[in-house]
């Protein structure tokens, strides 16, 4: 950057001011090489936001090259299209960045795609939903800002990982236990949260647990949401509603602010835990589990988000398919039931577990084992299963521990590396599940695929959490894998079965389903609060 | 109505227009002569508003003069100034009838001040924000719409109360439990939560429990949120989130849409339930009640909303103050005291449950017994305290049972009738309530009226319940009531102490100590979605 750009901004002018009166030589041998341009902005303009960006965050944190933000470009999902590449990257340090990008974005048009980490595995990690957007990588504003061990909260940036959280909780040796989604280490309570992302203990449901926001709007100013605004209050972590209306849950799964810092509620480490697993022998059992589980999760008797793990889910975690079948077409449940038998599995295998004193975990067990165990299944613990790497995995889930395990099944297919989430919705019935199980293995069968999949079980509703795993160094398979997926959402949405959450191929799609007059009200509360469009478009089909 | 209308209606020709084409002869003898008319609004025009809703619902439900009307203009509230008298009201039978007055709202720019059953007890009651509103009360729309007793869910319009609810499910035998606010017999849940009101089970934070809602919107449009606008979904009530950003927050202690049916998650009734009190006999006790409880309630050992009730407020319940002292000023500690113990209460009793099967209460009781016994308070069940009203009112409320003790204490000081609610939030620690009931008791002593006050315990947060009882039919304590109201929030603020929720006549007051950027956020908001203004002027502050 040239030296005039210093005494300007040292002088009070303004580098978009300073920007503007250099052009042409402004940027000479820093004119930036994207891979795309965004959607109709001419290389010069995006040169000279390019350099606005540079004198707020540094050149180093600016990655406008195609060299440079390649990391940016890479998502497991399928986009035969190739419809889901940034312009590039930029990287603030502090809220009051975010705020000064935030303004050149509207004085130039430049659609941000916030992440918090970017690593929305199986949802497209950091890449935007439209061409060309910036990826606004907040990971450098990775600070632990507060934790209340009485009132069992924290305050957090969006870089923060629930590893380092982890970390933190222990080396000050503070008994408080997070509650991580899959690929913990590497992800972010922040982003996880934002999109409504789900874990394994009771504090599973990450957004029941969020409190309090602060938030960059779209016209830069900042925002507290909840208590947060009001001053010298000291509730801000501790009461989630606020006065007048609730509006967190306008930052979630949304394009309507980039959310800066967040609470949480942490979950006190209780005297005792114990986790289980119930096996179950056959694929036509999936019904029968639900329905026991429900009474026992309605009631809170179990308090956790039990997992319903199909075994070749389970199977993709450690194994290459090719370790298994070779046969062509979906895995078949035979040769799927008998490579979960040699690893102890049925072929579903729910996990679940008690946290209380030792006399209230002994007073439970065996109204809950008893309720199981009448569904057929087998109720197994530590002393059976110790030594078995999944409930290995399942039990350290499950008191909020954290482990890479499954990021194991992106390559289950091949190196190429192919994973698509598709998490349809249900209430907890048998019935549901049995119907949903039918249907998706018809779907996939008919395009090749595996089955791969499981069911979170939260309050009442089930996640059906189906991974489509595929080889993405195939390009046809990528592209079969992508009709697949599409017919899925559509097959499963005309029966009432909507997407939790999706990647970012098929927001649009998938928001379709919810009907014209939601959509409506979401672009019109768009358009008030973004008129330039700036924030992620296309986040959840908004426009 | 004219014979007229009807054959223009039957013509198709909509009232409006009958209306506009027939100036001056339209309503002979139907003019109506209200208390008030709304803001700049002329009789003429007014008449014709009213002429297009009596078309809308029938001539009866709409009540327009000052005789037909008075039910509406009644409050416990102070209002010196007269400032929360409605023009009149309107009461649909039906979501489409809702549909079709914002239509002609719009249409005559008449502000409509939504109600479910009206009686927001210390709030308001039905009385709007700001004067000559018309009240839409939405009593008559009260069907129970769906009970899924698997789920335990359900589905209801604003004008069911607490009381049907609860005898649907008794007549039906369906083993459910509701969540019921004071007053719980004839207020709405809808109503309640969208005020964010709280109870006293474990589903006492009543917005925590909601899910799913169908909204008319400013526009006249009708929306359903979560999985509720979803093709053949049967998710409504079972998934509270839904895809994309979630908004039902933005409907609760709001002016953005009128609420016509509500999800709830309702408990299991569990085998087993035993309500408990905790007596400490000194108002000093305030601070370590609420330290030995938190670690309870944080952990959920104590799943229920705990009320954590002062003496004063008690004896007001079931007494005059007239029959506890005819002193000058705030009644003494000393005499609160005194007339406590001989009803065998302390001057803090704090009221919570277990529940679950024999087995487990019995494994939980001595861990809760014994950290608040180290408290200093003596623990006391039924068996103790079996006869004792207070006791009783608690142990009904606890298990979602039904009783109007509560209102008895709006007679307190005199026959007028006079409560406003003052809850200020803090984080649920000693140091906080030692600090609030401090202040509360100098403001309120200032004015000469007595600490009637409660604190609800919720997850993490104290709600403190202060009762300003005051006697409403004396014009100077009225006044006084007002400025003392007012001190208190101003003063609580100032510490960061924010409400929770107001009564119409501080909505704006408390709003402004939320921040002008929050303000400006919710006004952006309400002008994208209401340009008309035509729900709830003022409702929270938001114009």
């Amino acid at each position: 950057m040239s030296g005039n750009f210093d005494r300007r901004e040292a002088l009070g002018l303004g580098l978009a001011g300073a920007a503007a009166a250099l052009p042409g030589i402004a940027h000479a041998g820093d004119a930036p090489e994207p891979r795309i341009l965004p959607p109709g902005m001419s290389r010069a303009t995006f040169a000279r936001a390019v350099a606005d960006l540079r004198a707020v965050v540094g050149k180093e944190w600016v990655f406008a090259d195609a060299g440079s933000s390649v990391s940016y470009d890479k998502s497991y999902l399928p986009d035969p299209a190739g419809r889901h590449f940034p312009c590039g990257a930029v990287a603030p340090a502090s809220a009051e960045e975010v705020q000064r990008i935030v303004q050149i974005a509207n004085k130039y048009r430049l659609a941000l795609w916030p992440v918090s980490t970017g690593k929305n595995m199986g949802y497209g990690q950091a890449t935007p939903a439209t061409p060309g957007q910036m990826v606004l990588d907040l990971k450098r504003m990775n600070r632990i800002l507060e934790v209340d061990v009485e009132l069992a909260t924290v305050l957090v940036e969006p870089g923060v990982t629930y590893q380092q959280l982890h970390d933190y909780l222990e080396e000050h040796n503070i008994p408080l236990w997070i509650d991580v989604p899959t690929v913990g280490p590497i992800a972010s309570p922040v982003g996880n949260t934002l999109d409504r992302g789900v874990g394994y203990t009771p504090y599973g449901d990450h957004f029941l647990f969020q409190c309090g926001m602060e938030v960059v709007l779209p016209d830069g100013q900042m925002m507290r949401t909840g208590m947060g605004s009001l001053k010298n209050s000291n509730t801000w972590q501790a009461f989630k509603w606020g006065y007048g209306p609730y509006v967190d849950g306008l930052f979630t799964q949304s394009n309507y602010g980039i959310v800066t810092k967040m609470g949480m509620w942490l979950m006190p480490k209780p005297p005792v835990y114990k986790p289980f697993m119930i096996r179950h022998a056959e694929m036509e059992d999936v019904g029968r589990i639900v329905d026991a589980m429900r009474p026992l999760r309605v009631s809170q008797i179990i308090p956790n988000v039990n997992l319903m793990m199909g075994a070749a889910y389970q199977l993709s975690m450690f194994n290459r398919r090719s370790d298994v079948w070779n046969g062509e077409g979906s895995i078949t449940d035979e040769v799927v039931k008998k490579a979960a038998r040699a690893n102890e599995l049925g072929m579903w295998n729910t996990y679940y577990a008690l946290y209380g004193t030792e006399e209230m975990v002994a007073a439970i067990e065996p109204v809950v084992s008893g309720a199981l165990r009448a569904s057929g299944g087998e109720v197994l613990t530590e002393k059976e299963m110790g030594g078995n790497p999944w409930f290995h995995h399942h039990a350290t889930l499950m008191k909020g521990g954290l482990n890479l395990d499954e990021i194991g099944m992106v390559r289950w297919k091949g190196n190429g590396g192919g994973l698509a989430w598709f998490a349809p919705v249900a209430p907890a019935k048998g019935s549901e599940t049995v119907g949903q199980t039918a249907l998706a293995k018809e779907i996939l069968g008919k395009y090749g695929f595996d089955y791969t999949a499981a069911y979170a079980i939260g309050w009442r509703e089930l996640h059906h959490i189906i991974a489509l795993l595929f080889d993405k160094s195939d390009p046809e398979e990528e592209k079969r894998a992508d009709t697949c997926y599409r017919e899925m959402v559509t097959r499963f949405g005309d029966k009432g079965w909507g997407s939790y959450r999706t990647g970012v191929a098929s927001m649009d799609l998938v928001a379709s389903q919810y009907g014209t007059v939601n959509r409506a009200f979401n672009a019109k509360i768009k358009r008030a609060l973004d008129p330039n469009g700036i924030i992620a478009p296309g986040k959840s089909g908004i426009i």
